[in-house]
């Protein structure tokens, strides 16, 4: 019996299928959080645009938590096609990973209505930071129990979860640096996904492989 | 005709993929509920942070739902893995029980915004009661009607069906105790998921598995 | 070249795939419209208890409408699981459909709101009836067309298409009595689902089958 | 490794599972933007129907995104079936392209306040426009990077690539006759997804494959 129920454990593809639909959810649901501008004459094209200005730091954090939420996505599929197998700590590092990337529309809403403010801006980089955290403890996790497929290259997964320190590590920074320097906390939550959501920076390992990259840690 | 019909019947993959999308995205629209604190002065850390203080129980609600549908979806799944084939008395208990899981945005945010009422406690209880009590059902429905795959052991399933009544039990309690001990209630609450959610709990039968476990009831 | 597209028509899976996806969010949606009702004393449970009485409408909506999109969801499952091609117009009127069941929040919420309010049961009764009709479409088109699987049966069909009238007809007739005599719409609204939902009303022509039934036309 | 990696990049399968994701919940989210009418006499169906007509913007606004992205989802999959692998130029385009997917709540609820508003009205079909844009680009790079299935016939990717442009072009002199002309706008965004969804605009060149049609560029 034990063995038919080994053979049955929840397999990556159903734990993906569901990390999929949330993902998917969490970012459809970031556009909700943006609301029509009032607008006092109904046609005057200016006033909606001085609406859409006034909108600029949501519409900025809906790009930027999409960026991250897309990266997060790609990097969440390459790792899971590496795993052979899901056991109970990584179905819940997985899921601590969900609840992070759940929780994303509610510092985002923060962070959008008050940009300059440390705190909400230090919660928005404490989210992503959790998230980050997560999927790093998920590859070491995968490294130290075997789940991995038999034939995944060893310094793949060393590089991987060298590169998985940085992302979380940048985003303790940005949270701390929220307080005193909010633009600076700004400009890092920027650049590290885009700098994640960039294909060059590993072309110098495989220089053949253009277009296809191997994993790329996370972000 | 009738057999071939039969044998289109909808089989548990599709089932599970539904209940799958219904999780994700109940689990996902938890946290539209958490609306972003108003301050006076905008760039205030202390004001936001005030505001999340008195966000704190519905944030607490929100890590408790995650965590009791992170569980549900699971023990859900572990379940419909033994499933060979899906009756129209399964599949019916299983939208009584998405019916439940669907609803756990509204008594979560009830008790998000009165944490100390009796009746909106109760209410939380009673959702997941219902719930529990439903997947109860789906086993007890499962066993009697010869759903499950030919090689299920009859003690797991017998264990399942035992351990599965304590989850609505408990929550029965829960339900009658908030209208006395608050506290008491949400001790409860938040126990019975994490209880579930261990691993632990189930070591005892089975020394030679770690990480991979048989089907442990539900929550 | 052409030959190669047409094997790669958007077969049932991907289609019965979106819209499993639009029915999940769907009746996952509806709970978002039921909001924690006000309390002035934030531990009575008495107040409580009064807020939820006045949300019985919603509620009750809430479920008839989980109701209908449960059975829908049912019935849309058995008629694709005999469909072998989809062809655009089958495609189309699918789309119909996904838009009456998307639509289905709206006016959950105003007769929610104004549960005695002759046009807002009317236009419940009504986007009931539109899906309805889409479906019993859906069945024409599949059988003219020659879309069916070819061992399905000629006698089920017929039958399905003749039940499938009784839903929107039904439908029809709850939207213009919503005018004269609203409890008589309720009344009908709320028994079409159930009538459609008990597994008894077909057991007549197939007494062997208990548990597993052919296509039960559409509610 | 670097091979065993390059065979497990994320295939058309999964990006389509996501994409689809993301597509039926923008599909469902629309119908939140709609609100109940104030009503003062809750029983008065006059009253609920002037509600209706002045909700009448919003009603147009929501069926024209629904139809916008049905056609979108129906080419998009019709993409997918050509595709024999995906690289990271059209895994981003494709995440350009459910940005603007997913955006589009926005301006449809913009649109839906202030109809006759040029800026909302461009704005609405810049987004269109860019959804069209990437698509297009989507198509271009399949081509350029040879990601289509080797049996697929190069005038149908040329006439798709030809037609694809025609809808971006015209969702942008929408978006500066917006400006001029609001009702000229309209009337070109209504048009541009009817003309797109109607399966007569091709059958000049292949007669007989009546219902079943080769792949129609994009909307």
């Amino acid at each position: 019996m034990t063995l038919s129920v080994v053979r049955r454990l929840p397999g990556p593809a159903r734990l993906e299928a569901f990390s999929d639909g949330v993902l998917a959810i969490v970012i459809t649901l970031l556009v909700l959080e943006i609301k029509v501008p009032h607008i006092d004459d109904p046609q005057s094209a200016q006033e909606a645009l001085g609406g859409l200005v006034r909108l600029a730091p949501k519409l900025l954090g809906y790009v930027l938590s999409f960026l991250f939420i897309a990266v997060f996505w790609i990097n969440h599929h390459r790792f899971f096609q590496l795993i052979a197998r899901v056991d109970n700590g990584l179905l819940w590092l997985n899921m601590l990973l969900l609840l992070a990337m759940s929780f994303i529309p509610f510092p985002t809403a923060f962070v959008g209505e008050y940009p300059w403010n440390g705190l909400a801006l230090a919660l928005f980089g404490l989210v992503l930071m959790v998230a980050g955290l997560a999927f790093h403890l998920m590859w070491r996790r995968a490294r130290s129990h075997g789940l991995l497929h038999a034939d995944v290259d060893v310094d793949t997964v060393r590089q991987a979860i060298r590169r998985g320190m940085v992302g979380p590590a940048l985003y303790a920074v940005a949270a701390i640096v929220a307080f005193v320097l909010p633009i600076g906390a700004w400009t890092l939550c920027v650049s590290i996904p885009i700098y994640y959501a960039l294909p060059r920076h590993q072309s110098q390992s495989s220089p053949g492989t253009s277009g296809n990259h191997a994993p790329q840690g996370h972000l």
